[in-house]
């Protein structure tokens, strides 16, 4: 293995952005001012506000909403492009910015005319972060019927977003248990943000509780009349969730590689027995970089191609049938099976390519791995694979619900 | 883990075809026929003759040849389709017909005008199968200048498709050890084809030796002058390689799974103390089928993105610079990579999931590991990645040549 | 990577066998002789006849009948090392070796004193060839109780060593469906070998349908009343199988190795970009054999201490309970995963490091991959983790039974 | 699958201490005091005083030392058990216990008898905790001969325990280039802890600078004369190293598997949608833990083996010669990769088998796998690999040295 003594080039993109996504490109442009401090927010935890300042100053909050409403009507293709590219430096920003979507489609399935109009309006206008406090696997929250609404007591876990938020989507289960919902200002009075999340990654995420004390909720603000079935269409939300992640764990993915990339070349020295001038000579770590990007390209390409097929199916709007989504369903679980197991792997293999001196707190490279080790428990790969496999053993479809 | 006691739906296609793929739809219509007797033809080896006939009679053979010549002007992403689909029933077949496309291309980049029209325009009408035997890694047959062209001595390893083909491509050492080739008819007096392949796999490529007892090559017959260097148009044959390699991996992947998942649907029978009624409802068989349907639809999309990479860069044709074909090159070989680990990984685990009953030869299933085995070695994964990583190290591209 | 020049060592045995096993050592002597043909006898199939007159030759088949019936009274330890090293040469000799046991050990469980001393004795003298016609997965054949014995009717798959040995345990079920067994001369009138067994691989065990026509059972050949639960002692009879099956996987790895190493010195060329002069000078294909070096060392650590915890047990004889039964059973079970999932792995890579001219049918490499595919899938991993960890959860040991 | 409504057991330690070790026991009697305290403790980071304390009232750092000095003349298996033990509660400690054990083996390779005399008495009499701050890889620290003795100047960098070591190993390289080293006291005049160790794991080890300012090192006090070449015995230094670290990876397997467990049967709630009531049995959950525990007692036999492989080369002592090195070199390699993936691979895992409500910092269950993330960068796995492959390949064994 002789060393090459070729100097290194110039820097590529390994994973350019599709140039021709003006969406991206805006999110493409504060690639820059999100890594500069990125390290530091993530000791630091708490709420990214100037970074979601920077989201609205780039107008990426409203990219989902109609234009008629004001909003970019862009495609979910180009809006996972955009949480991958946060995600590239930054896994909570890119969190925070997809999760958004699951309360705005939710208005868009459930909501009535008027209420899509008010909020969606006001939305693009004030470009809302939205977030969500409706864990649908906790039943901790609940509400009495006032006259004009509800008021709701309790709490909800895993409310991520809601630190930050400009509107908060909160659930509620009611006396006879059915689940309902509402969408209301963070503000609102009764509205706590425990700020208690301690998650070991994904640390601005503001993933704790939000309690309810006397929370009023007015009846034009309620979404879900807590009776009618699940409809094919209103349970896209989980496969936005599962996009979310999927793009989440990519981008994170992207990002480690980048990051790792950069040292090697600057400041990684060969092994004492190399027997080469320079770590990037090694055959070692040329072979083991390779692998790392065929898998990481594999995974973006995987979700790039789901998203696509949510595009066609998000197109039928409330006609979308159960059987159409189903099969939507199969590609956003392979994808997302697949960008989970890729960036942990990613995540944990680019220190053994940096070397021993790369594993400080002070370099911060064990937040990518961190971040997905989090947020890849919120979904478990084993029934997503179960999901796919029982729909290619010829079962139907798995009845709708969440994480489905 | 409750039993399922739905009824298996009907069959559906886990990896549909291109719908607006005419060319493909021709390829998928021999399916049934392939099919038929595919276990047998395996074991027999020897020589396809009734299945390059069907090849054919679907006037698939032309598909890369320009529409002014008579061929169909396909794209490589076509092209490549129709490999991935034979491979599903047949790995041989595939092979042989991705493969003649390497000589094709080379009468495209190195061939006077002369020599295209007259050859496409008699293999668009004949329907000509093209093949190989001149493998760059030997220098086994030398060739001696006579009036008005040469006469060959020696012979060629791994000649696949030789057994078959209406013309091959030969190739020489000259005296000064320069590379020369020329396109000859099959039956050109002098040509032995030795019949001696003995792969565990791929057994009816007849990929063995071709014997030049004084083969003669007419000057209008030669390709190469011997001294040019290897342009990067030229040298796209080896792309041309490792993309007829991958859709011959992952067709073989997905005929492995299409074929278990018959047999796991109809004859499997659950573990002794799964506790279930029916295997496929065995929560371990439906995960790993879904874990194998994951990453062969991940080297699907990987082998198309990158086939479509290629069709953008081929139609630069002879002014395709190096740059634009390195860049093609990484993405090829990561699906080649992928595709590889893939195939061998899925033709492995399907016996698992069928059970021990499935592991016979009269089922012969097991001709697609030993054909994935036996195609997986002539492009080492190794390799590749290596090339890959040192892109991503900022490296510049390999220098142009066989298997690169 | 500076190509190192130094003449390879001569060999090495990278798995010596326990310097002080005198039983295991009549084995390694047989190791020539038995690896001379076993290309050819694994294509032929059918009846390892001189390969048994070996065992025999070598007093190999009274390892485990007690001196005071004339046998050596060895060790699982030793015999199971025996069985390794067998199919370092020959998996289906080292099956058959190993099975016989399964029989021998029921006749310890269950035998009355008298049929111990009668049989033991006669087997230690003749070097019988035990064997089982009695899969407990099948229920297929029956049998009249008649005037001093039993009748018994239909066939029992999965017989493997019936066709060359000289006494068979058949199983029935009653018309209660208890399942009761004895053990008979294989010449026995009414048995029919039906030489049906058409694996992929172990192509010499016989392990097909044996038929029933009027098979006559004495009373003092049944073993089994019928009525009397499995005893732990008893059920130790799934802990042989087990253990029989991880060493043939261990010794196929390491057979797998010895010969993939021997090409690889002696006959591989380096890859051509490898810029080393010997293949065994480029550090993918050092890395690669030292990787399945690790794993097989660890298969075969873990097979010897599992042996030796089973001794331990065993010692206990029918006075074992299931409690003891069940922790060996944990030891067990976790060497017999791993060394399929090694043995698998193994077999599968030994093409890459020595190249694509190794995967040839008159090199049989293949039959290493063939043999443990076959093998390890009468035994599946799944169900062996799922017993682990149910322990490690804390759930009582699985009920006594087959392949537990 | 039936859900299992089994009581759990009691607590059963699946990696039972070997009952016959009185050394091992001392260490096992620190377990619930080591854990009490553990998270926090890796927060804080620092030095372990107090559980130096503990290790010095057990009486363990004398383990290696000779009876005739005071010691335990502990065999290097129990003293790697011990290593193995500490880890599973706290992986900093393990490493500056078992660190501690290469200066001291330094001592007796190249010690005078009357040092040797001197300090291992003092040793044994005052339990002294030994450290070393002269990593072989950098070159940083010089010194000018004196009136009997040396003055040191510079630094050296992964100073691992010199923060609460009694003495530490020091090393400089003199005029020549040649590496001398001597034994100190840590608190002599000159020595600067920098307390600059900032790992993402093994937050208590000290591996930070040390510098040196004018530190005396008194002719009585070196150990290498700079120009004898490294004897067979003295790189034995090598083999504890790794050996140390392959047990601190096993030990941290073993205590993150404890802990998942622990948390698993009493904390973890099952899946939305997995059908049974109790998470415990999740067939995926059984078989994750089954495959896990498989994979750490391999490990840990492995590390047992080596290390009994060990203890008989080490008892030539100074007569080792380097073909008997060179053999237990490879099965250590081997115990130390297979640990360090192992480890990676456990301590990952266990997030997915306890929930997402493990993740957090409160639970501290990272701190396992940034841990071995950490360790494991200081042995690269692939240069072990191609260590053992290249002996495998029958290369003579590789120069003694670092790492080696």
């Amino acid at each position: 293995m002789p060393t090459d003594s070729s100097t290194p080039t110039t820097y590529v993109d390994p994973f350019p952005p599709a140039g021709d996504d003006a969406l991206l490109a805006r999110a493409v442009a504060l690639r820059p001012l999100l890594q500069a401090d990125a390290v530091q927010r993530d000791k630091a935890g708490g709420r990214p506000v100037a970074q979601i300042a920077l989201l609205k100053q780039q107008q990426l909050n409203a990219a989902a909403i109609a234009p008629r409403y004001g909003g970019d009507g862009a495609s979910w293709v180009s809006i996972l492009r955009v949480v991958r590219e946060l995600a590239r430096s930054d896994g909570s920003l890119a969190h925070l910015y997809g999760y958004q979507h699951l309360p705005l489609h939710t208005v868009l399935a459930k909501g009535t005319e008027e209420q899509q109009e008010r909020w969606f309006s006001q939305a693009a206008r004030d470009q809302w972060l939205w977030s969500n406090s409706g864990n649908s696997m906790s039943k901790t929250s609940k509400a009495k019927r006032v006259a004009g609404g509800w008021i709701v007591e309790g709490f909800r876990p895993f409310s991520s977003g809601s630190h930050v938020a400009d509107v908060i989507h909160i659930a509620w289960e009611d006396a006879a248990g059915a689940r309902l919902s509402g969408l209301i200002p963070a503000d609102r009075a009764g509205i706590v943000i425990e700020d208690d999340w301690d998650g070991i990654g994904q640390t601005q995420t503001g993933s704790g509780t939000v309690s309810f004390h006397g929370v009023r909720v007015r009846d034009d603000e309620v979404l879900s009349d807590g009776t009618s079935p699940l409809s094919p269409f209103e349970s896209v939300v989980s496969l936005l969730q599962q996009s979310v992640l999927a793009n989440v764990f990519i981008g994170s993915a992207q990002g480690a590689l980048d990051e790792a990339r950069e040292y090697t070349v600057t400041q990684s020295r060969p092994w004492i027995h190399a027997g080469v001038a320079r770590h990037i000579d090694d055959p070692w770590i040329q072979r083991s970089y390779g692998d790392l990007y065929i898998r990481t390209l594999a995974a973006a390409e995987l979700a790039e191609d789901a998203a696509a097929h949510l595009d066609r199916a998000y197109a039928l709007g409330r006609a979308l049938d159960a059987e159409t989504r189903g099969r939507v369903s199969i590609d956003l679980a392979a994808a997302n099976v697949y960008a989970g197991e890729t960036a942990l792997d990613v995540t944990e293999k680019i220190f053994e390519l940096m070397g021993a001196r790369s594993a400080t707190r002070a370099r911060g490279y064990d937040r990518f791995w961190r971040n997905v080790r989090t947020h890849t428990l919120h979904n478990p790969a084993e029934y997503k694979k179960r999901t796919i496999g029982a729909w290619l053993l010829r079962h139907p479809y798995a009845p709708l619900g969440a994480y489905r």
